[in-house]
């Protein structure tokens, strides 16, 4: 019953935040607001027999604070980070450009794109910013009998530059042509292989609902669900239907994957790994322009690497109680992806649209980390 | 003589206004500014019989209001509206992009365009906030043998969309090229056969003036035509040249294709559907640059959307007169169109361009119905 009442609770209106309920977008008030999650600690057994159900205030400013990098006048490129987004073919372009570019707006130093050759030159004119590598392939353009030998290829063609991102985005625009899915279980598998984590969006997600095992028990991999690609993942591995017992079943789902973090999107975001389940609520927008999901793949996937450095760098002296860094990436780029939708949408209104928030999302993480004074 | 005074005044000036004429484009002007459209209730006979003709001052701001949803955190993605441009092919790509766009900035979820293969790399690198699929085909790309085979295909690939699409813009920059003309006269029908409202534009107008039986009869197809796309309709339709009798002409137009909305483009926009005639004159702008009447069509499309959906949730409890949901997202879709060219030429004046336009969609429709008080 308590559990209900946590539940009910993650359910409250958007743009609640921790010290008060101001409701005004304004710069000013962004800055003095800090955000609210809601956190239930262990467990759902633990939950129930302890009682530590109840809601508490975890301040996601700090996490934020504490994984972002210092700038410093000797950093050199690629430090802050590496991103790839593997996605892009003949019908989709947008999706992965989005994911791509929001790495590099929010503070990475490097992002690359692997599509289709005929996404490509498309991809590649919507910004100078991004490295695009046309290696991907569907099956229209490959004889059966030259898949093998294509397969190969793409393979080599990303493994040449594997090593050296700190993250990948899988499934941004990526479509469901068999032969590409192929390639792409087998990147996925490489990447696993090299301890890289695995950010998993779109039609990523329906490779891998297909192929839990390609994710399953990798701690490195955030899937990223909405609401349709949520319900076929409670089928698939809860052998359910989703119900309102949604802190359960996300942590209920993380877990029977092996320990995977789920961010599960909606009016609230929920995030588990299976051993805990948090909740970011605060701010947003009500637009459902297309687009917003792939910037959230790419702002988390610069936040875990980002948190990955630093629990390795502070190790046992970290101040956060969360070790995780799927899950710090996680809150972090659901906290800024939110905070940035409601800044464009106070700015642009009905017609905001997903370029506008990837342009607010500078101010969105400045507000809370201000990087002006660290490295000047 | 009645309808002729009638008509006289709804030849009046532009940036005529309900209460007063203040003619200054300034936001707060604006914002105390209500639409006028004049309304010629009835039938032209009933007009006549019963003296109705008399201008009647109908509010335009609150058919707005009145369809608009309202913005809520528990929507999801595509509730807002998703629509489909027919168009795109070797020669023109501009039109579909600015059709498809304007309905994203009306607020639409998603826009989609469906065109030639040359056509699709343009239109998607000139936005990647768009879903552009190339599927269609021109005569020089097909061998006579293969007609069928590829017409089907187009048919195919069209059909896997199509009951998701809220509704489907027709003819902005389709060319006429026969084999794709055929084409999208079967796209019209399965369109029709599933319900899926139409609007229909440039080259699409060319299509169905010659083969009226794709529209005839279809409550849920607006026509938008210039004055010599207008010109063609009339001498096809009521075999007669364009007369001085403009309201009893496009009245006349429209009952005789069996009830659907004609959109008239002019000085003053005229609507009517066979049984009414509205006339939409506030605002505009006397910039006659290419490119507006798509950015109609896109609004209209999202308005027609958005109707459907106030009349279906209303029902008999709806607050406005007007039940045809294509006559009131022609009304909004004239007159936020209309303001936004004012906007947009009262900062651009002779060097306007249809992207200016395109970027006064928001506020044009932000002043009379604001997202914010709503939704936050």
């Amino acid at each position: 019953m308590l559990m209900k009442h946590v539940i009910m609770n993650s359910q409250l209106p958007l743009l609640c935040c921790a010290n008060n309920c101001m409701l005004l977008a304004s710069s000013r008030v962004f800055r003095r607001q800090r955000f609210l999650i809601r956190s239930f600690g262990g467990s759902i057994d633990h939950c129930r027999n302890s009682g530590s159900g109840k809601m508490q205030s975890v301040d996601v400013d700090d996490i934020i604070r504490a994984i972002t990098p210092d700038l410093d006048q000797s950093r050199h490129k690629g430090q802050a980070g590496n991103i790839a987004v593997i996605g892009g073919c003949r019908e989709y372009t947008g999706a992965p450009y989005f994911a791509a570019i929001s790495a590099l707006k929010i503070g990475a130093d490097l992002s690359h794109v692997f599509c289709t050759k005929d996404a490509s030159p498309v991809i590649k004119s919507y910004s100078p910013e991004l490295i695009v590598h046309p290696v991907l392939e569907e099956s229209y353009n490959v004889r059966d009998e030259d898949k093998k030998i294509i397969s190969n290829k793409v393979l080599a063609e990303v493994d040449k530059w594997l090593e050296r991102f700190d993250c990948l985005v899988i499934g941004p625009g990526l479509g469901r042509d068999p032969f590409l899915l192929d390639c792409v279980s087998e990147i996925i598998r490489h990447a696993r292989q090299s301890n890289i984590p695995i950010v998993i969006d779109g039609d990523g997600l329906f490779l891998v609902t297909n192929h839990l095992e390609l994710v399953s028990g990798y701690a490195l991999a955030v899937l990223t669900p909405n609401v349709n690609e949520y319900k076929r993942l409670v089928q698939k591995v809860l052998n359910s239907e989703v119900n309102d017992d949604a802190t359960q079943q996300v942590l209920s789902l993380a877990k029977q994957i092996g320990g995977v973090t789920i961010l599960k999107k909606g009016k609230s975001d929920l995030i588990s790994d299976g051993d805990t389940v948090k909740s970011v609520s605060v701010y947003g927008s009500p637009r459902r322009c297309g687009g917003q999901g792939d910037i959230l793949s790419g702002s988390v996937a610069v936040f875990l690497s980002w948190a990955r450095q630093y629990i390795k760098a502070s190790g046992q002296d970290s101040n956060l109680s969360l070790k995780n860094p799927a899950v710090l990436g996680s809150i972090a780029g659901s906290a800024i992806m939110r905070k940035a939708a409601s800044i464009a949408f106070s700015n642009k209104k009905r017609s905001t649209v997903t370029g506008d928030i990837i342009e607010s999302l500078g101010k969105s993480l400045e507000d809370i980390c201000p990087a002006g004074s660290s490295c000047l």
